[in-house]
């Protein structure tokens, strides 16, 4: 028996209006050994999501989150030790040990991680940021090399995957962000035909000029105002790939949808699909081989966002839902094992 | 060439909020012979719809309804003169000539008519509204025998056949209709499992009563506060339909969507998808067989609810979109031809 020095960040508050660094607690604590069944692990990289924040509002795939838990999320660690588990020690995996720098998980609620390259990939293109991208874009939206794609949140983990996926198809992609900065970075290093930013006051004018032959494919990580633009321009027998709604989750409760629907969806038939990317499990290792492919081959590019310490993740929370972010956000808790 | 007498009626106005009689007018005209490749015809039976008020509130799958047009409709029409078109005199038709009692129209614009039985069933079971209730119900929504099936304006021309096309296939059918009258109605004469009356102060609460499973597909005909109410019970992977939004019909604009949308989307993986009965146009006749099967074997009952006079069509559409109706509308401006 054993206890060694911990640090955890709890949600001391759960927040009603817009999340702010006095919602998180950090402290100091000990931790175990593993009990039967058990690993205790290393935190290396936590993934900072949106979707984070959902969980606070209420239930969704999960339970919602409480005042005095430690902050839920998923992480890359390493594997300390196993209790009569068949794990072996070093063995870097993927769970959900929270926001702490070392936690003890049951064995069975673990990913072991085949490493090719450095841990951050998988946490962007090869990890769960990617899959979304590969089984949203793909299986869901399902683009033509002919048809016009748009997606929201294009310099975001997800986005900026999602429109080189839809590229690599053949389809014209446009991409929807915040600053101008993130759209000529998307354009200039990911290749998208065409970019426009949320903020400007003709939206809808700004996507009509980019979409000339309207909207196949919309690839919606934000719901909200720009979900709202897009509507009227989609084309008949277009698919809406609704992925998050970002713009929605800092808030205690979420806003009315759209306008228009349902009435748009029936006159135009479209299809809004909602999906998450652990419907498609048995898929996983055949995507991740054809990533790992397309990023070899230089077609796709991983953007990065690393924060340094565990005492930077509600910074870095909180800044995702602002947008500050370019590319996978993730905080770095240790160096990746040697 | 010959004149005829016609009566017409316009629209007058172009409603801004809720629809009126004043905005409409009849007038006396007279109308005069077919042009090559046109036909004259004489007016039976004029559909009436909630999508009717729709077009008048802006672009659809149509043009938008002008002030001073003869009031838009499809009605089954009996042929009186073909100019050069290949169609017999006296042949039964589905056209679209308007509100007026006779009328000029393309002859490759109507559809003939196997006639089967009274006209009135070509307008309900047999017609676009049978059709649609059954490739709504069948091609989108997808029940299964051991689902819940939810329908809205249950007692309505469209949700009476697909509630009952959906108790055909064995799944549990929960209808939802603005009064206990009508509810009676649909559980008792329709063999609908349950019923709900949306002008409940504890919609949601009533539902979830009668949904006890949850609900798998909700074949939604009204948009708006039901299909707020439906959203949080949906299952996951479950289908909304949308067929209509009759809720939002009768403004200027549409109001925004339900809160939830796409958040409850995503976190359930809903498919929301609109529809026409238009795409379906290749199976049109195979689903018609199948539907007159179902209603020789008594298992598909046609709600029917005619009005008398053309006269009576301004009426007949402000009801409908107050929910006077049960069953299909229609207006009888000519006896069946014989």
């Amino acid at each position: 028996m054993s206890e060694r020095p911990n640090r955890q960040i709890l949600l001391a508050e759960r927040p009603t209006g817009k999340l702010e660094e006095s919602h998180f607690k950090l402290i100091d604590s000990t931790i175990g050994d593993p009990g039967p069944g058990e690993l205790l692990v290393r935190t290396v990289l936590v993934s900072i999501d949106p979707a984070n924040r959902a969980w606070m509002q209420g239930r969704t795939y999960r339970e919602q989150l409480g005042a005095g838990e430690v902050m839920a999320g998923g992480a890359l660690c390493e594997v300390i030790a196993a209790n009569g588990a068949p794990i072996a020690e070093g063995t870097v995996v993927w769970g959900e040990p929270g926001w702490q720098e070392f936690a003890i998980v049951p064995a069975n609620r673990v990913l072991p991680v085949a490493v090719r390259g450095p841990l951050s990939h998988h946490m962007s293109v090869l990890g769960i940021t990617g899959l979304t991208a590969y089984f949203g874009m793909l299986n869901v939206g399902q683009p033509r090399s002919d048809e016009t794609v748009v997606v929201s949140a294009a310099a975001g983990a997800t986005g900026s995957l999602a429109g080189q996926i839809a590229r690599i198809q053949g389809a014209r992609v446009v991409g929807v962000t915040g600053s101008d900065d993130k759209n000529r970075l998307v354009e200039r290093d990911l290749g998208f035909d065409a970019t426009v930013n949320h903020r400007s006051e003709k939206l809808r004018d700004d996507l009509a000029a980019a979409c000339p032959n309207g909207i196949d494919v919309y690839f919606d990580n934000v719901g909200g105002r720009v979900l709202e633009a897009v509507l009227p321009l989609m084309r008949t027998h277009g698919r809406i790939v609704c992925c998050g709604a970002v713009s929605q989750y800092d808030s205690a409760t979420p806003a009315p949808g759209p306008a228009g629907v349902p009435g748009q969806l029936i006159v135009k038939r479209l299809r809004m699909e909602g999906f998450l990317v652990s419907d498609f499990m048995g898929e996983w290792a055949k995507a991740q081989e054809e990533l790992a492919a397309w990023v070899a081959a230089g077609e796709l590019k991983a953007l990065e966002d690393v924060l340094e310490g565990l005492e930077s993740a509600p910074r870095a929370l909180i800044g995702i839902l602002a947008g500050d972010n370019v590319g996978k956000r993730m905080v770095r808790v240790a160096p990746d094992p040697a």
